[in-house]
């Protein structure tokens, strides 16, 4: 990172107490893989073995961790997952295969685990060898300050152009116990749908098996992290993956009980807020974009034309301009490629309607509509008017602090 | 336009000359449309009827003057194109259609010819109505200044973010005369393939058939204007169109003719000479950037891969920077969904061999690659490595300055 970013004008004004979960610790140490005087190395230590689900990147040329992450997923239980940032160990070719199993490795004896016991992301730079040499020594030092209220540090050693860490919590009660679904995020850049998107990792202590867990986060997935989008760039290392802290207690295996419906709905309402945090500190955004499409032939072309308005390099622009440019927005929807009709199109700004069947709206005022474009939130409207079909995506605007950021993020 | 852009560095340092062709008079006027004090309304008049081919935006929210030129080139002659600069009469609904009539009915008169013999273009702000009340005047006073050697005004009426007019020419032999073929363009932002791109008018004095027109058209687009990306933004109102000015001629209208295979060798040479002026004027270009992306599984694949490489804005950005970033080729090579094997691939810049074989070149030099990335033109190869399509596309840097053209571009 060759500059400090200031933190994003978005972020949130304080960050959440995330509760403790038994034997779940967590540590971070500095191990200086490529920033300084940072924390830069994490791990999840679960006591018992965990069940965990994982969602991950769709790119062809997906990072040696992600790989790895695939195989052991298949194997079952979790012990640990350990997460460095500053280096993607992605396109490594065989050093990248070496790394990740001499970071399984280090864990397992660090943490008394077996390998595949193991989950590993690595964030940051693509294409330069990782060396993991020091990860034995880093790990087993961790291993000792590993604690259960260490939520934030570990937010924080994942981050990389990220300018503030990013953490959510739900509890909910089930029989009179109360359990807790907690969830940290990294990500600012190379954000995209279709897992896409960054490294989230999630740990509930109401015990549900594998099999549930994964449906439970795929499920969950589709209108949180892959409905953002800050630059239309797909990571090799998109990772995310949800853990059930079982302490030797029986799993859940029923998508009927109770506490899975007041765990899905904590996973979408922690999922969408740590995809919010994302898009708030989307590299250089000063705006957070919602753009809600309705009257699509599907709800799938719904999402396809409002992904075409959030990637849209020149409604981002406008929007950092303030400028109410749905001229911009017209020509988006057009690009879609998906079933409109331009004279059914309606258009507004939050509450103020710019267009409608085709054309300006009669009563359309630039005044009212420039209030809107100057505050921090900007929900886009597009009814095609042509179906049922709807979505909701949301992305950040384009400013020149992007291409600062982007420009010399290897220097 | 907010600000006065200053011209591209990549701009040519002169301007081809254009030759005259006989009977294709061309004028420019200024209309105040919405731009003042220069040229903004511009026509070529063709003083007996031209054949006629064009390619247009595949937008599903195409502007009026785009509807209108599809529906008169199914009734063949045309006597004048019209084409505005500030307005694009897109998204303006069935006042647009109205403006549409009004223009034609203007020309029609101005110029003594039929109003389906008109086809028109518009090119700037979408959605606001444009005032053609003005065009009959206009261009009843721009008919008597139309000369043959007026192809520079016209190229500069029709620019809007183009900090400089594009024209090319060339001429070629057949049976011992000699015929010409000339073009102008514009464009600068909301440049993407599939018809796509701009504003393009080609004439010939060569007489070729309507039928066999398009198909020479139709052919030359693909590896050309269809291979260029500024932004990824396709506007509602991209028009090439190409004429032949019979001037009573016999039209040739067999494609074994050997004065159509040297038109076609010339309308390749000139559009890409054009789609290469467009690119370099992309708005803020600092760098020209050509991909060429060899070893696919098709030519087709190569081109969606070449495209998502040249469309990713961390790709652009890391170019603008100098830096010869190839993790984020990899990535973008990923994330275009295209088959590819990561421990394949091979990547450079230039004659640098960056990656081969999913890793970095043991022989890599930084400082070569260095050298490279900090002239103007950026040559990126990849080789997928697993079959024998290929494609090239052209593309420019993404910088500041794009970003301070976007977010002003109305005000």
């Amino acid at each position: 990172m060759g500059k400090v970013a200031n933190i994003s004008p978005l972020a949130p004004t304080s960050y959440p107490q995330m509760p403790a979960l038994k034997g779940v610790r967590l540590g971070a140490v500095e191990a200086a893989i490529k920033y300084k005087g940072r924390l830069d190395l994490g791990a999840i230590i679960f006591d018992a073995p965990a069940t965990v689900a994982g969602v991950f990147t769709k790119s062809k040329c997906s990072s040696a961790p992600v790989d790895w992450c695939r195989k052991q997923l298949a194997k079952g239980g979790a012990r640990a997952v350990v997460v460095n940032s500053g280096n993607s160990n992605a396109f490594t070719g065989k050093i990248g295969l070496e790394t990740v199993k001499v970071s399984a490795d280090a864990a397992k004896k660090a943490f008394g685990c077996k390998t595949h016991e193991v989950f590993l992301a690595s964030t940051g730079v693509i294409g330069e060898p990782l060396d993991a040499s020091g990860f034995e020594t880093h790990l087993t030092k961790l291993e000792k300050i590993a604690r259960e209220n260490e939520w934030e540090n570990m937010a924080r050693a994942i981050m990389t152009t990220d300018t503030y860490p990013k953490m959510s919590t739900r509890s909910f009660d089930v029989d009179g116990t109360t359990y807790h679904l907690n969830g940290i995020a990294k990500g600012a850049g190379m954000i995209a749908p279709d897992m896409a998107t960054m490294l989230s990792f999630l740990v509930t202590d109401y015990p549900v098996a594998s099999d549930l867990l994964q449906k439970l986060l795929s499920k969950a997935i589709g209108p949180t992290f892959n409905s953002i989008s800050v630059d239309s760039d797909t990571s090799t290392s998109d990772t995310v993956m949800l853990f059930s802290a079982l302490n030797g207690n029986k799993a859940v295996s029923s998508a009927k009980d109770k506490g899975v419906g007041a765990l899905q709905k904590a996973l979408s309402e922690v999922l969408h807020e740590l995809a919010m945090f994302v898009v708030c500190d989307g590299e250089g955004a000063s705006k957070q974009i919602e753009i809600t499409v309705n009257g699509a032939k599907s709800a799938k072309s719904a999402k396809v034309i409002a992904l075409s308005i959030a990637n849209s390099p020149l409604v981002k622009t406008a929007i950092a301009g303030e400028d109410a440019n749905w001229g911009r927005i017209v020509m988006a929807v057009g690009k879609a490629g998906e079933p409109a009709d331009r004279d059914k199109l309606t258009i507004g700004f939050g509450d103020v309607t710019v267009a409608k069947n085709g054309q300006r709206e009669k009563n359309y005022s630039e005044e009212a509509a420039a209030v809107i474009m100057k505050k921090a939130f900007i929900p886009i409207h597009v009814d095609v008017g042509i179906g049922k079909g709807s979505a909701t995506v949301w992305t950040c605007d384009l400013t020149a602090e992007y291409i600062a950021i982007n420009a010399d993020y290897r220097s």
